[in-house]
């Protein structure tokens, strides 16, 4: 009987694995990051046993997170990134999709980041994507000629850390978005004297 | 006799102090954020129960610890960049000296954070300081009208979350100061839509 009825047990499995991935972003959004995990289980209506089938620990469950935030809310906004004729203005709509995303999931980072889940896969696809945008925008002569694919990297991460400084469900980081494209602009452009280090992936204390 | 001797035994305590502040940036500096204060009192020629007499605990000696590094590093850059007649050179002296410092005391920094140490005084010395320097540069028209004094920290704040992602020896962070003062420049200022949010200071997950 089993070996007849694979495709049907696979798809109610990956169901099950998508029900509880977004209800722990409806939990995590509600309760914070501490928020238990057989909350997050009779939310999506599966026992607490089904929930460590699929996500064996936590990290694993926010990695599926992650990556359906990802999928749903910035992989849209890069396909109308590229699309928009104006190359700055295109490149801010995804940096503000890629922030919106991650004030909107605060608390999955939160709880990503203290269960070491860094997500470096997701952070790879976000650039892939990222930085043919940033090329556009230097070829068309509206972004700074110098900047470097591993400077985008890390003006992400100073924008997110502004989130940490906020309520992050204010608006106030488009602010600092602002700010920092700002710095993009070759028209202000201080010639760079020091070579981008090379990037670490560390764990800030 | 005590009665008789204040002064010197006064100075003596200040003098074991300062020994056991100086002992400790040395230490942190090879030994990283876990260095054992044993081993501070060692190189400060003193015995351990005297660094818990003058600093109760690990926290106490971090807060003298950040305290004596700005006063030496940083508070002579201020004067140094009031000094300048050129408000953007002197605002980035200033704000060069104290990521310089963070940089080198990197791993006081981060023994402060994993210990809660904030030090909130020698923040706002510090800001209270550079928004004068921020202001003069404001009414020459060489920094953007719109900022406010929570920009100016919001910034501090990015530019120093970049050391983690680099070898903080290296001098490659600079770059960064010099892409987010060019988003301060007036010319490529783009208008801020909102309002700068409440300063929170959480600490970062």
């Amino acid at each position: 009987m089993p070996t007849d009825t694979p495709r049907p047990l696979r798809a109610d499995a990956a169901r099950n694995a998508e029900k509880i991935v977004r209800a722990a972003r409806e939990v995590y959004a509600q309760l914070g990051p501490e928020a238990p995990l057989d909350e997050v289980a009779r939310r999506a209506g599966v026992g607490i046993a089904t929930l460590f089938r699929r996500f064996p620990d936590k990290a694993a469950l926010l990695r599926a997170v992650l990556d359906q935030q990802f999928t749903e809310d910035v992989l849209p906004a890069i396909d109308r990134g590229l699309a928009d004729e104006d190359p700055r203005r295109g490149l801010t709509e995804v940096i503000e999709a890629a922030l919106t995303s991650a004030a909107e999931e605060y608390h999955v980072l939160t709880a990503a980041r203290s269960a070491g889940v860094f997500s470096a896969e997701t952070g790879a696809r976000f650039f892939d994507a990222l930085d043919p945008l940033v090329a556009r925008g230097q070829r068309a002569g509206v972004i700074r000629p110098d900047l470097v694919p591993d400077d985008v990297r890390r003006i992400m991460s100073m924008l997110v850390s502004v989130l940490w400084t906020m309520d992050p469900a204010e608006a106030g980081w488009r602010r600092y978005v602002t700010l920092v494209l700002d710095g993009l602009d070759p028209t202000a452009a201080t010639p760079l004297r020091h070579p981008a280090p090379p990037l670490l992936r560390r764990p800030q204390p």
